[in-house]
């Protein structure tokens, strides 16, 4: 607005905190917009001040947002993460920041013991129970080897996984392929039924999605997530139009591999029958999104948020691979069946990835139908929306949400404003049984402690250089 | 709402007409609703205090929707239109009210001609119009046999079609297979490509859906619709998600038919690559849902809108098969490529019957992003639904359109509200060249002419009972 139109046009008003204020004012008339305000934690005023006047910051934001809002994102195959992430047998990616089995909670510790029996490295689940309590295999973050994985986010060496490229950069992100609702090995079950699941996605699913994406040639899940969120998915809990928008671009190629046409059918039941089945390839293209963010000094832009169960931790741009954590939250919402609160698990899983990239809870305006299945009401997943623009750096114009007259997501959280005004990211999640073996209980709505963003506005404060002052 | 809370609750108004009023109050905090009011056409005074009068009226439209909501519309099979409606060679069904070659616009004649063309009953374009003039074809409306057409609505013997059926009372209704966008012969086109379109959906992408339709033994559009009008589709102009589910559903078993992969891979690309496909699923859908609400007497509830490029028709539930039919109107809209204003027919198709059920323009809240197709803005999306709740009769909770709080879709458009309120049906349609075998030249907004609903106003005065007195 230049500022002849700002001294003829009607005054708008940004009001932080004083809500009487505001009120006074839009009884006049006044354009008013609220913006959530509550004072910095203790400890966080003298950082968040030295973060906010490096002089890099402004710029070193705008280019990781620019980098992030760039980056493209291609299915380009499917193979074992054996192959795809060179994972060796016995050892095993799990989501969130690093953690050993003493601190790991139910659902991962299910998962963990899924993952084992699926591999054959234990013939019960009291043996591999007792394996993995005895230091017998070894753990890392999906994070750490550029992949995401939902919920528990275990994956073994021979679990398939989906493989994207963001070719602007070459760069390379993987996800397990998703099995499903319910009882699940991501949400921490381990019965038969779980690895038999397992062993038919290893053995079929796999190897004709590979023909079919490799005879496909690409698949661009960057484009599918921008129609997604015109079609009322958020890409993190809905992911409806996504699956099937998937489908749609795979099948033709899958149909003409030469699999046999019972094998295909029950692939297309599969995938049709799993509205969350795109979750895993909109992730790995968030990560490829965030990961063209990472590495700008000075920039306070989060590029990841993961939970292990246990803990959350979130990556800043400036910080490089550093975590910073802080006990995960437990989502609150809606359960299944008989389930309730006291059966949910903490937060977990690489999912947030979704929302570090500007879509999941950041877009829930888009998919006011989610609520439905996360809780609240249409007005909320509006409001959660908008709220997110105050914590965010840019607008994705690729990822636009109709209802709000086509805004771009809010993307690019932004640490100094997280600490500044209090408003934590909106997450919303799948919620895991807090017992290893139960699986799903649920789906709901959650933030990350705000520990993350004080740990992380101290890291880089003592990076950040001091204002440059006028002679 | 009881007289208690009545009295206990913030004063609500309803506004009519005088909207300074309104703002007065507004200003007061007094909670508004603006409805949309104009004096009633000179002449429909006197009918339309007859037939609000009729005692019946309340019961009868109450009567009438409940029918339309509790409807249900189950694919059940496809095959050429000589076995599914007993059409005869040499016979056309075409949109919209009666109509005779003379009065035909450009795009009915030139799919005319297509028709004609791909019946091997002329061998030229030239020998197709001289034999049409000629008066050696016959020609009725879809609607006549219980079926609906989109745009020109052509369909010839040995054109396949879509049957779906109503399991609640075993009403049958039929459509054309879409032949995707652009030129195509139900926008009026018929030069070679158009034809040799029409003999591949013949011989390949009729007889495989009939198999995979069969073989899966019933697929529920109208559960289709109820979900796809979460997933931004309005169901006339936007029917992505639609389709995608259609194909999610149909392909199994179109898998598993025996068909050849490559020609099984060519349906997938061709109802992929074709975001209208389900439009033709969609809208005898519809026309069973509005069927069902037909012969009640006394009601006043619209059962049929539909255009021919000329004249524009409706039927009532209390009228039966009797046309009120008035001047079709121009849509304003976008167009494609160099197309302009000039170069548009006026609204043309039975498309109308998915407003006349309630979606469509009627929904178009639900599908924001559908202005970038129509024209208009994004509150304009939301205020058109709004406002069609002033002329509807119920809100189908089958129907719930997230973004209103699930509101249901406004449903049953009554007469006399139309003339009461001066509130047209907002419609949303595709528009076709206004020559023949143009094509589509862009997509718009349009109304019905006043005429029909003044004409259904008289009809259904003239058969109202009058008020009981009580002696």
């Amino acid at each position: 607005m230049s500022t002849r139109e700002l001294l003829s046009a009607p005054p708008s008003v940004v009001a932080v905190g004083a809500s009487l204020l505001s009120e006074g004012m839009r009884a006049q008339g006044v354009d008013v917009t609220d913006v959530q305000w509550a004072p910095p934690a203790d400890g966080t005023s003298e950082p968040l001040s030295r973060v906010v006047a490096d002089p890099r910051r402004a710029r070193a934001n705008a280019t990781a947002v620019e980098r992030m809002m760039a980056a493209g994102a291609e299915l380009i195959d499917v193979r074992p993460a054996h192959e795809a992430v060179g994972l060796e047998r016995g050892h095993f990616l799990h989501a969130g920041p690093p953690i050993e089995w003493e601190r790991m909670s139910g659902p991962l510790r299910g998962a963990m013991i899924g993952a084992v029996l699926f591999e054959g490295l234990a013939r019960t689940p009291e043996e591999a129970e007792a394996e993995l309590a005895r230091g017998t295999f070894t753990f890392e973050p999906c994070h750490h080897r550029g992949a995401v994985g939902p919920m528990a986010g275990v994956v073994s060496s021979s679990m398939w996984m989906f493989e994207l490229t963001d070719p602007a950069s070459g760069r390379r992100s993987w996800c397990s392929l998703n099995e499903g609702l319910g009882k699940v090995l991501r949400y921490g079950a381990y019965e038969e039924s779980v690895i038999t699941r397992l062993r038919w996605m290893t053995e079929v699913l796999g190897p004709i999605l590979r023909d079919g994406v490799r005879a496909t040639g690409s698949i661009d899940i960057m484009a599918i997530i921008a129609q997604m969120v015109q079609m009322g998915d958020e890409g993190h809990n809905r992911n409806r139009a996504g699956t099937l928008m998937f489908m749609r671009d795979v099948l033709p190629a899958v149909v003409e591999s030469g699999a046999s046409p019972a094998d295909v059918a029950e692939v297309v039941r599969f995938i049709g029958g799993n509205d969350h089945f795109f979750l895993n390839l909109g992730m790995p293209a968030c990560k490829l999104l965030t990961s063209a963010g990472a590495g700008v000094p000075g920039s306070s832009v989060v590029t990841v948020m993961a939970r292990n169960g246990t803990d959350f931790g979130i990556q800043t741009s400036g910080t490089g691979d550093q975590w910073f954590t802080g006990p995960a939250n437990t989502p609150e919402g809606l359960f299944l069946g008989d389930f309730g609160p006291q059966d949910a698990n903490p937060d977990i899983g690489d999912s947030a990835i979704t929302e570090t990239a500007g879509i999941g809870g950041f877009v829930m305006a888009t998919a006011p139908a989610i609520v439905r299945f996360v809780g609240g009401e249409v007005p909320d997943a509006l409001e959660a929306t908008r709220l997110m623009y105050q914590i965010t750096t840019a607008e994705n114009p690729r990822f636009g949400v109709p209802i709000l007259s086509f805004r771009g997501a809010p993307t690019g959280i932004d640490v100094a404003k997280v600490v500044e005004t209090g408003v934590l990211p909106q997450i919303n999640t799948g919620m895991a049984g807090r017992l290893a073996g139960v699986g799903q209980v649920g789906a709901g709505l959650v933030n990350p402690p705000a520990e993350c963003f004080e740990g992380a506005i101290a890291a880089l404060a003592e990076q950040a250089e001091d204002p440059v002052r006028i002679a």
